[in-house]
This record gives C-alpha cells, sequence and structure tokens, in this order.
C-alpha cells in the first residue's frame, strides 16, 4: 500500500467522496504518473487524515476526477508540533531547509527578517517553499503539510506562537546544549508544542539574542563547530525528534472500511 | 581570534616553522583573500593542530610564505571517530552529505555503490568532495579535515573498518530507533569510534542488510517518516553529536606560545 503515489489536497475539494481534482492534480496524476480509469492512490488531507482514493475518467468531457475508497490508518506525524523559526539564509539556503525538516516531521516554519539576514524573498518564493513542503510531505509519507508563513520581522516572528519550550540556537557563546535541555523528555512528559529558531549567516546580533530572551526562549548550542545556517535547523530538528520518537514506537499501519 | 581566516594544510608543508604555500594558497590568500605581508591567518594541520601564521611576501619573486607564530589551543573535535558509509545517491546529494556532515565532526567518509545506487562517479567527482570537506572544515572551524575514500562496493565499504558500534539506517521495517541505542551513551562510556551505513533512494536490499548483519551491523531506523538519501546521514550523525557532547561541554579557546 505503501507504494501507491500520494497526492496532497485541499479539504474543500472533497464532496460527498467524491474529489474535485485541480487541472494541476489532473496533469500530474494523467500525465506525469499516467494512472488510468480504476488506477488508485493515496490522498493526504490538510488535517492528516489518509484515504486510498479510485481514478475515474468522465467521458467526454475526460477529464479525470476520483472517488475516495476506504480510510488509510496510518501514524507517522509525532505527538508534537515543532515550530521554526529561520532567520532566511542566502540563496536557496531555505529551500533545502523546508525540504528536509518537512521530511523530519516539522509542523510550521515562521520565515523571519533578521538585522544579518541577505534575502528579500519574493511571493513567488513564497509559494515555491510551499511547493517544496507538499513535495516533501508526499514523498516523506506524513499525514500533514506543514504550514509556511510570509516572512516578518524577527520580533513578530517571536510573538506569532508561544510555548513553555522555546529555544533560539546560537554558535557562539558558552551556552548549555540543546540535547541537555532534550533529554529530559526521554522519560518524562512530551510538551505539545516546541519552539525553536535558528540565526542567519553571520548569526544572530546581540540585541537579537536579548529580544529573544524577553520572549522567552533560552539559548542553546549545537554543538562545538561552526554550522551553516541551513544545517543548524535540520540538526535541531533531528535531535528533537530522536528523543520524542524514543517510547514512542508503536506504528499503525492497518486499513479500515470509512 | 575565531575571526582570522582559516587554511587546511598538509604537515609536509612545514619546515622549521616555515609554511611553504602551494600556488593556489598563494592565490586563495594573495588574491582572494587580500591579505600582505606581515597579515594573520589560522592554518589547520593535518592531525588536528592549529597555528597562527603571517604572511611574508618574498622579494623579488614576490610568491608569499608564511611563518607560524603559535600554536592555538582550541579543542573542537568530537572525543570520538564518526565514520559514514553512504550508499551514494543521485545527482549532487553527495556533496551536501560531505558539506553538513563533515560540519558536524564526522572523520571518515566510505561512499559505496549499492545494488540501488544510479550514480557511476568519475575521479573528478571523488576530488570535488575532498575540496568540500576542506572547505567545510575551515568553515566549521574543525581541527581535521575528514577523510573520503575512493568508491567501492558496498561489501568492501562493510569491512573497511571495524567497532564494536556500527548501525545500518533503514526506512522501512520496525526497527528500534538510532536514538533508543545512542541513549546509553548519556551517562556510560562514550565508544572511540562508530559507524553508520546510510542507503541510496530506494533504500537496501534484503540481501545488503543480510549482509550487514553478518558482518556485525545492526539496523536501526530514524523515526517514522521515510527520510531521502541525503537527509539520513545528516540525521542521524545530528543524533550522535547531540548525546556525545553532552556532558563533554569544556572548551579551550586560549592561546599558548609554541
Amino acid at each position: 500500500m505503501v507504494q501507491l503515489q500520494r497526492l496532497a489536497i485541499a479539504p474543500e475539494q472533497i464532496q460527498n467522496e467524491h474529489l474535485d481534482l485541480t487541472a494541476e492534480q489532473q496533469h500530474y496524476l494523467g500525465r506525469v504518473l499516467r494512472l488510468k480509469q480504476g488506477d488508485r492512490f493515496i490522498i493526504i488531507q490538510d488535517k492528516g487524515q489518509w484515504w486510498i482514493a479510485e481514478l475515474i475518467v468522465n467521458l467526454p468531457a475526460a477529464s479525470p476526477q476520483a472517488k475516495l475508497i476506504e480510510i488509510v490508518s496510518i501514524q507517522t506525524e509525532l505527538p508534537l508540533e515543532i515550530i521554526l523559526i529561520v532567520a532566511l539564509p542566502k540563496g536557496d539556503g531555505f529551500e533545502e531547509i523546508v525540504r528536509c525538516c518537512t521530511e523530519l516531521g516539522v509542523t510550521q516554519f515562521i520565515p523571519v527578517i533578521s538585522a544579518r539576514t541577505m534575502l528579500k524573498p519574493s511571493s513567488q518564493k513564497v509559494e515555491r517553499w510551499r511547493r517544496i513542503a507538499t513535495e516533501a510531505t508526499e514523498q516523506s509519507e506524513r499525514q500533514i503539510v506543514p504550514t509556511i508563513g510570509d516572512p516578518v520581522s524577527f520580533k513578530s516572528g517571536l510573538l506569532t506562537v508561544q510555548s513553555g519550550y522555546q529555544y533560539i540556537c546560537e554558535a557562539r557563546g558558552n551556552y548549555q546544549s540543546l540535547m541537555q535541555e532534550l533529554i529530559s523528555f526521554e522519560t518524562g512528559e512530551i510538551p505539545n508544542k516546541m519552539i525553536i529558531a535558528t540565526g542567519p549567516e553571520g548569526g544572530w546580533t546581540q540585541e537579537e539574542i536579548e529580544d529573544a530572551i524577553a520572549a522567552e526562549f533560552q539559548p542553546v548550542s549545537l554543538g562545538k563547530r561552526i554550522l551553516r545556517a541551513v544545517t543548524a535547523p535540520i540538526v535541531a530538528v533531528s535531535q528533537i525528534v530522536g528523543i520524542i520518537e524514543i517510547g514512542n514506537r508503536e506504528q499503525g499501519t492497518g486499513n479500515s472500511k470509512p
């Protein structure tokens, strides 16, 4: 079943167990994947539900639609929300961050413009990031497509969401390691939301670190070596996911009729 | 001091506290970085020693050389060797792995050709990987440039080195998580060598998993989501580094005269 192709859809595309495909999705299923009448694929709904769907070709219009066949009971999401505040790195660096961190299980990206951010992203860029998140969701067999906000100032980013577990990663300075903080979740209760902020090339300014502390972020280290702006968020999320999935290993993969 | 530019050199370039620069290094220091007579930079020796060096311009030839000024006492290396066996991913994926995993502290890369590896790398590719490792060593302020072997078959790769701690990462199957294995090192003794193998797009074959088990590799999981071939090694190494640096936080940054 995991070999079936996956397609992320919006909830309003479903009407009476029927799926209205967009022109782009019709092209993808029909022309790229070459699926035919009766072929099956998996749809990933916005809120984490997977369904097996079956392609119907409506003649004479011949624009393929699909009907929902059965619900798929699968659990690939983490038991907590991970929200990543990322000071946009230069070039295409944020694309790499979105791709890897979506695979890892991040639920929300908040791109921010910090003092040392060089990039001024266009709205096309933001659309591209969202497409990459959708593709990475499908590829990694996740149930939820993470959200990506429009870029905001660093200070606004700090206040977008709140949690009792907020960390800002800083390469210089002698801070406690993120893992040292995480290790208590190995046996203790898992928080339901964690927020991580990572800086641009050149790092945060002293003022930004102070703003973050005032907004109840704890500065943490990711180790003794200096990581690039692209590498740091992937490392932080890898460590969180590793700790959270200890003692949380049951994985439902059965099917059930809707 | 950490603001000085860093340059990795081979041990045979040092003679009597003098540094013989290659033509490429002369170009880099003089033309790219625009250093002048008397300017200082940091050299990273093969075996982990850092020195402050000073540029000398030898007239009339005007080909810059350098003299060693003082040793730099710094400790950015991990207290263990991490050896990564990577089934080469398609495209330029291995470049991204070398860059990120060098930043993280890997000491040796063993690129292997597995059953599902699509890439047949040229010798120029191998040279390029080594240049990326050198650059990432300088940028991340490491003391040691990791070694990268020529690509070998998967079976040869399994037998290149040995350790009591050998893991093969596998996306499908219900294996214990890598982090579950690592967690015992939080308080216990740290191994001096750890070997991790990660697969290509499409994963390992069943036969490869069995070969790895016969060579005393333990199959482990990196979580419930399916990671790309490029992401998996970065995640595995991030988790190892996080656990190893707990309780190992002292960091020497002082200078001492040679």
